[in-house]
């Protein structure tokens, strides 16, 4: 890949370099609503840089980023998607000083903002398709021997969730309250759920709509995927336990999920590319694909107690996946189930083979059997009220560094 | 109930009855946009009434029956819906000319409009709510002795399915393909489900939003109602069996849902209200409700060949309910799951004791055993392509009836 030197100031280990320019939605000083590009410590406004003349020759409408999400703009589609991304990184360039000139008036500090939800999510589907997660639960809950369900190598297991409690980075969690089986007994008890736990996964959000019936083949199912992002998929393994079978998770994980605040773009993403494992037994034909279709992407979990210690209590990678996003598009699609602009697939948790890459508290702690040690000197099976969670993410490849940014939210009790 | 006459001519039988008033969306012959209330065979347009002033003294904003969804008529909340059924009332009253003498101009005939989706859905829930289904499920799959699991009398088990997938009435369902497990096998094939289903459901509209970690009280639940619509939630056994362990459903269901088009409120509903059943075990406080919250709303499934003929394959009643909506509603969100305006949540498939009150094929025929017999003189276990299932229902008391029409669907083969 070539360097490209930027005027603008970005400091080292910065997420958002030249090579990433992902896109967020947030409110300034004054109560407005944007979309900006980020890079640095920097936001590029979108609207304004569109209002200054300076995208005149991409095919966008006008107030395009004006709007209270970014589904009209993702809609425009992928062309639409790659031009900008030449526009911005010309424009931001050493040398050309286009934007340079204006920055006072088009470019805003990180800190200035607060960040807020980019996309309506319309439908929000979660997959299962780490292979280590899978066998984890599987090991704990059922039997070691055969930790893996018969469809696991067949299929990429998924299922439906609740897209309306998508909350993004720093919106507090609040403890869910609901029904839990007492260890041997036969009638449940009400309370707050004990065993609150996170799953460390990553999302895409479509970028474009299939009409009812049609499938999206492996080959071009990269094409409907407009960027990614962290997530948090909060969940209460006790309420989970007992409501779960036989139609799946329900209250032990509708209650929030959390996203980062800026959508990384495939295309900064391509230069992560690695071949995917080898699946085995065969997958059938509508999931076989081409090409390196996993990302190398480093992911690390902390925990930071009330007090303010802070431990990575995992670090794992997205390149562990068993099951690639292509294959969870064809095989979400193979029905001829719809999918529209801004529905969110996320991952599943993300582990890896060894104990520290675990990407759950139920993994790490093994159903609570081994306390996490943190640094503060105290210990954690699952999450107490006043710790916080944040999940990290980056791609590192010959001094090029794409990141996500953090997803972080923290415990508060139930509200009353 | 007192009796109302009306000056618009309502044929005998006719589901939309002065009593009902239900809520519709369409398009004109010259391809307007709009939404209705339907009475006999005639449906009264909001938008021209509204801007004829027959509405100026209720809270409405102007322009709020001109958008591409109801649901920001919804929003406005139950004060406004029951003024405005008043005022419907009262404009309908034989006696009251202020309509009759405009509706050449503020009238349409049912016949000259196509009915569209009435709501942008946010999320869909569906429940599994009658009794006698999941033990009919449970005995055919698992075991007649435990037909319940331990949970399905503590909490109504519920799961979320796909809103992007929800159609209206007369949407041709293309059959899905998908992998299926032959018996006996290990190895999964793929191609056409040749277990193509339907599911006898009724759905609620939610009509007001709740905040991150709110709870709701059954004694307030049905304020949260907006109304009512038939489901039918179309469903791939073959594909749903390899699928659904652990997750859920997910390929086996989200191809295709149908609503049927008129939303029947909750205030038609009231005349129909009766007790539900004892719960026995006693639920926890959270679950447990005052007053008649069941409904008794006659249901029948007709299967229609592609040569025509018609076959009333069951009979049901939404009465059968063992979870009411108030206590859905209480346990969706007292992990403070939030809930919006538009959101859909369905009852599960509604069976009654009777054999010929079963709401799917899969019961219907016993998995097959069975055969249904159709007037024709032909046999049905599950769905051919080329026929044709309508869901129809109505509640009626001391003469007076409302309905919900109908939602139809014919059986296409997978798209190409």
């Amino acid at each position: 890949m070539n360097k490209i030197e930027t005027w603008v100031n970005v400091p080292n280990n910065s997420d958002f370099t030249i090579y990433n320019l992902p896109y967020g939605a947030y409110t300034d000083k004054e109560g407005n609503h944007s979309f900006g590009v980020a890079i640095g410590r920097q936001i590029i406004d979108l609207n304004r840089l569109q209002e200054a003349g300076l995208l005149s020759d991409i095919n966008l409408p006008g107030g395009i980023f004006n709007r209270t999400h970014l589904n009209d703009f993702i809609a425009l589609g992928k062309p639409v998607w790659t031009s900008l991304r030449n526009r911005l990184t010309q424009l931001l360039t050493k040398g050309n000083t286009a934007l340079q000139d204006k920055s006072d008036e088009i470019m805003l500090d990180q800190d200035d903002v607060k960040m807020r939800m980019p996309i309506h999510i319309g439908d929000y589907t979660d997959f299962y398709s780490s292979i280590e997660h899978a066998a984890n639960v599987g090991s704990m809950f059922r039997d070691p021997d055969k930790a893996l369900l018969p469809n696991w190598r067949h299929l990429p297991v998924g299922y439906h969730g609740r897209s309306s409690s998508i909350y993004i980075s720093g919106t507090p969690i609040y403890r869910p309250m609901g029904q839990q089986i007492p260890k041997g007994e036969t009638q449940p008890i009400f309370g707050e759920s004990k065993r609150l736990d996170i799953e460390l996964e990553m999302a895409f959000i479509i970028g474009g709509n299939t009409t009812q019936g049609e499938c999206i083949n492996t080959s071009v199912a990269e094409d409907h995927i407009f960027g990614m992002v962290l997530f948090n998929d909060w969940s209460a393994r006790d309420i989970q336990k007992w409501e779960y079978v036989p139609l799946g998770p329900f209250l032990g994980k509708n209650f929030a999920s959390s996203i980062s605040p800026w959508i990384v773009t495939l295309d900064a993403l391509n230069p992560f590319r690695v071949a995917g494992p080898v699946q085995d037994p065969k997958v059938l034909p509508y999931l076989q694909y081409q090409g390196e279709k996993n990302f190398d992407i480093h992911l690390e979990v902390a925990l930071t107690t009330e007090a303010g210690d802070e431990t990575i209590i995992s670090r794992s990678n997205f390149k562990y996946m068993y099951w690639n996003m292509a294959q969870q598009l064809a095989h979400h699609t193979i029905n001829g189930c719809t999918i529209c602009v801004g529905d969110m697939m996320a991952s599943g948790t993300i582990s890896g083979k060894d104990k520290s890459s675990y990407g759950s508290m139920l993994e790490l702690s093994w159903a609570g059997k081994n306390p996490i040690q943190l640094n503060s000197g105290e210990t954690r099976t699952f999450l107490q009220d006043g710790d916080t969670v944040t999940l990290r993410g980056h791609g590192e490849r010959d001094d090029i560094r794409v990141g996500f940014g953090e997803v972080s939210g923290k415990i508060l009790p139930p509200k009353k």
